[in-house]
């Protein structure tokens, strides 16, 4: 089968690779789509960042060269020994963080911070493929009416929605998000679901600052244009220092700032962050959110293919999805992109 | 009336003021102890930082030179027009924090936060005198059983457990606290009655350490020996950006440090700080505190006095509070002095 296979930085090769048969506990995936992620741009860019070379990765048993993509969905092929509940033809969305099961945080529940912390697609072999091998554990039946497309965008939605979550929103409040890629656009989209009030969006891009109108924004602004004081909590998803500065100015007393973003070192006012009683809340991942993300498609009819502006096949990833999205310039302005094996 | 006037950086004076008559909702309390908190301590090395220098402050209309000191508790001399609930006699702890009652903060009960953040003894006269006005909202009567140098304590206590409220501490959960100054002793002592399991005390300071085992803290290590990634949360009772990294490093993924600590600009690793799904909470004076900490004291028989070293006389707090304080060689290690006016 074809794969689009990590080798080194600027070095992603869509080849012939073997089709593995599921082992025990596992299941073979044939992908529907797959979406390319700014973390694989990293590692396409100037990575390896995630990417075990040498040490293999402790669940995945795997190290470069392997199969990148995270957020992908597709139909059940088949089944290795002792895997229940699934059978050859559900349609399923794939939630790829890998878990050992017995380390504190997964025995608190808190998956997304087991000691093995990963995801199939970058600490393993993912969606980038015509099939994909994988953990039973990670994977959602979807019920008629959630479309592979939507399901191949819930692992984003995921990060989004798990930042909502860890922000603690309530309802009325008042929201900045800084930065309109992929997970800041959700961000909107969810927050206007999960009752913020005014909702101001900043990006330098009009074309994603037209998009954040579109999915629940009441207001939107250039960067570094966001009123002073007044969110009850902003979203950093850039991950940077000027834009997690930009967060803190926007936040008003008491507020909190997630850090969605990753970034390096960054130097913040301390001084100020406690005489404001600011908060700086970290979010990693997601954990117990792609069951509401299936309701809220199927039951609620949310819809969150706006923020796709390509499908291009496995064979131009490289080209028509990575060089692509790293190119400013290009005169489509892609947000996310998906891969259609 | 003799009063501790700040004039300037390293220009306090002990020296006769006029006795002002309590206005319309203030009360006049004879001042029994007031404590010598580490941002007098600042004002006196190095300020001004909060003192209002030219500009008065917007809700106690002083500006410098002015009354130093903010922990103190006394009995009730005299009460202004308008005042109900307060007479001759009763005795108090004071609760320093100015609120101007109409802002969004004060509306959301979140006073500490006020538009007109302050305090009595920082930004207006305060406690470090014969006699002190106040407005009466300051005040807190004390039950027979709560002596008038335990209340003195209650405003660092108030500080210590407003901050272990911000990080949501959980029964059974594991804290470090680094440095142990008066702030962070009194977080090892609310910590243990607030439910914490482990307490792991972190100070240079062998005195201080052994302080912090009778307060409370089940381990005790040297600065920057806390062990790593185990705490669910930390508190940061220092202010610099070495004990926030080692805050950061000593607590679990998914764990929140609370910065207690005034510092300035500081860097930290952001993409750990996501990686690890931490939080960093900004705290900063308190609210809705006093009556549990009177409570505690009254109906539970807690005790804050074995964080308190020396009492003193008004007229020696320069040479035997401030200067004390700052000589780290003095034979003496003074935690907290009380200066009896």
């Amino acid at each position: 089968m074809k794969a689009a296979v990590w080798y080194r930085a600027r070095d992603v090769r869509v080849e012939d690779v073997p089709s593995a048969a599921p082992g025990p506990g596992e299941v073979a995936v044939t992908v529907a789509y797959c979406g390319i992620c700014g973390s694989d741009l990293h590692e396409y860019a100037d990575g390896p960042h995630a990417i075990p070379v040498g040490t293999p990765h402790p669940e995945s048993g795997r190290a470069a060269p392997l199969t990148l993509g995270h957020e992908f969905s597709g139909t059940v092929a088949e089944v290795g020994p002792g895997v229940t509940g699934f059978s050859p033809g559900d349609r399923v969305a794939v939630e790829p963080h890998y878990r050992c099961g017995d380390c504190a945080r997964c025995r608190a529940g808190e998956y997304n911070l087991c000691r093995h912390f990963g995801f199939a697609g970058l600490m393993g072999d993912g969606g980038l493929a015509e099939r994909a091998v994988v953990p039973s554990y990670m994977l959602h039946r979807l019920p008629d009416g959630v479309s592979l497309d939507q399901a191949a965008l819930f692992e984003p939605a995921a990060v989004a929605l798990h930042s909502i979550r860890r922000s603690g929103l309530r309802d009325g409040e008042s929201v900045a998000v800084v930065g309109l890629g992929p997970i800041g656009l959700l961000v909107v989209r969810l927050a206007a679901r999960y009752g913020a009030g005014r909702i101001v969006a900043s990006d330098p891009s009009g074309a994603r600052r037209d998009l954040a109108l579109r999915l629940g924004a009441t207001e939107v602004v250039d960067a570094g244009a966001l009123p002073a004081g007044e969110a009850d909590v902003a979203f950093e998803a850039v991950g940077t220092e000027g834009t997690l500065r930009d967060c803190l100015g926007a936040t008003r007393r008491g507020g909190r700032v997630v850090l969605v973003g990753l970034g390096g070192t960054f130097a913040f006012d301390a001084f100020a962050l406690v005489n404001n009683e600011q908060s700086i809340i970290g979010t990693v991942g997601y954990r117990d959110v792609h069951p509401e993300l299936i309701r809220l498609v199927a039951e609620e009819g949310m819809d969150f293919t706006p923020i796709v502006t390509s499908t291009v096949p496995l064979a131009d990833v490289v080209r028509d999805g990575f060089e692509t999205l790293l190119d400013r310039g290009s005169p489509q302005e892609e947000i996310k992109v998906l891969v259609r094996p």
